[in-house]
């Protein structure tokens, strides 16, 4: 059977969810939902205010707008007519999102798969899988080597700089200590290095450097590398948005230690993200027509439904 | 509410299971359920032919019998009383033992979770999670460095050989290149090492080294390696049961690589294939509670329900 999707944003996220779906046999894609008139894509356009009239047309709605506003402002009114996947990222808030998705999803037979991605999302399952195998488990998350948005803007707001970025690079020693099972105890700051390149004048490179070392929350606390770079450079080395990370968990067991791992190097973040999104996109479809409605968390899907195989299948192929 | 749990044999894996059983404050251990009379335990012993008896008391029983005859001939008379867990790990007679269990499962009101463990269990798990993500994936399983059962039996065969270990060790320029996108194509054989430590006398060295690396089907096609060590050095050295692996999955999306990486390192592996086992027993506990029942493979179960915390709690403190 053939899912129809509809995206909604058409920002980095749903243009790379647009390229998956139709790269994806099982996914026909319905269109995209903008309150722009032009997108620069070979989809079928909706203005977005008229979305709801196309409910009986669409299996799952990718919900690819901000999370910081957009989710908690729009994600409702959503799922009061499509089964829908987010990847709304704001952990402290994610059970004040579930509850409402939950219930206006469950009034309207619908699905709602929340905090989709890789964190939350593919972390968060690994985070549950490693704590539940062990009485006394040691875990730690790792983010990096990874491009930062909020700190590439907080250096670009400092006066001189003329063009900027942010990498969050683990430190190597904290993966080993983790890795060893001596974990326990490191904190996020210790663990993390923050790598700044930066074009702008050669005058005033110490004092641009002195201000983003120093900047409160943002920089002081952390072991932090100032690079100046030329534009030339920048241009080509620093346009990516690469990403990645380690949940890593350890135990004795009767004295003898076991290390659980699960790692992502990304050259890109967003096409990943997709990737996670787009895969509990189909887990949403699915759920729903298998007379389900409510809201999920990553938690509550049985991985058997992210993929295109037949769970009867993934048994004979030897996948189990 | 407290899990009822008894376990069916007291091997190596019963053990472990049975210290977890202890050390997780959700369970109780009703008992141990054995052909012999006495047995190295402050639990409870049961003879196996009355377990029926004790149907009513017992939430998730442990099925810790041999996977290779005792699951096949034993497992389905225990789903027809008890919640059942095991570790059946023959690949190509999944999807057979899924079926058997699962209509005698339903027809009893009981849920029996199949086939847990690393591999079959965790790894099964990250396999579907990593082709699931990607249109193209390029996916291979490393194995190692882990003590090998039937190598090591195959050795201790060999005429001179006082005592003899095996170790399959996967090859670690195959993990880089499965890292790097370009594990495609890459055999089994060409990724795997076998290391061999053998007690034998010095005159018979040659002859043994011989018989090794050229036996059909297990050596032959490798890369094998034989030492020659004293008794003492094994003694020291070579009592453990480390194993491991590596599921790695690669793909490109949009000319951006992305790598996947799910691996463990085990000391010990019955130890872990315990806690894997535990973790899916306190699953299949709760699915029965919920109202389920049926042959479940790791495939199927939600991963909130391996954890002691419940979904809410994992929600609020920010594991999601």
């Amino acid at each position: 059977m053939t899912i129809k999707a509809a995206i909604v944003g058409y920002g980095n996220l749903g243009q790379a969810v647009e390229h998956l779906i139709n790269a994806f046999d099982d996914f026909e894609l319905f269109g995209i939902f903008s309150r722009r008139d032009t997108l620069d894509t070979d989809a079928a356009i909706y203005p977005v205010a008229d979305a709801a009239r196309y409910k009986d047309e669409i299996d799952v709605l990718f919900l690819c707008v901000g999370s910081a506003t957009d989710i908690p402002e729009q994600a409702a009114g959503f799922a009061e007519h499509f089964t829908t996947v987010d990847t709304y990222d704001n952990h402290s808030k994610v059970a004040t999102h579930y509850a409402e998705m939950d219930e206006v999803a469950r009034a309207n037979d619908n699905v709602s798969v929340i905090s989709t991605g890789w964190d939350p999302g593919l972390f968060s399952m690994n985070r549950v899988l490693g704590l539940s195998l062990f009485p006394d488990p040691v875990q730690n998350t790792f983010w990096g080597k990874g491009l930062s948005q909020g700190h590439s803007d907080a250096v670009r707001q400092v006066s001189g700089v003329q063009r900027g970025v942010q990498y969050t690079i683990p430190a190597q020693s904290a993966i080993d200590q983790a890795r060893a099972g001596n974990g326990q105890g490191l904190s996020k700051t210790a663990s993390h290095e923050r790598i700044v390149y930066i074009v702008a004048d050669e005058s005033e490179q110490d004092r641009i450097r002195d201000e983003i070392v120093t900047m409160p929350d943002y920089f002081e606390p952390y072991d932090t590398t100032v690079h100046f770079v030329s534009d030339e450079e920048f241009e080509r080395n620093h346009q990516g948005a690469p990403h990645g990370g380690y949940v890593i968990t350890t135990s004795e067991l009767q004295g003898h230690n076991a290390s659980v791992e699960f790692s992502l190097k990304l050259e890109s973040n967003p096409n990943f993200t997709a990737a996670a999104m787009v895969a509990f996109g189909r887990a949403a479809a699915r759920l729903q027509q298998q007379g389900n409605s409510g809201a999920y968390t990553v938690l509550e899907v049985p991985p058997y439904l992210l993929s295109q195989q037949s769970h009867q299948e993934m048994m004979e192929t030897g996948l189990v």
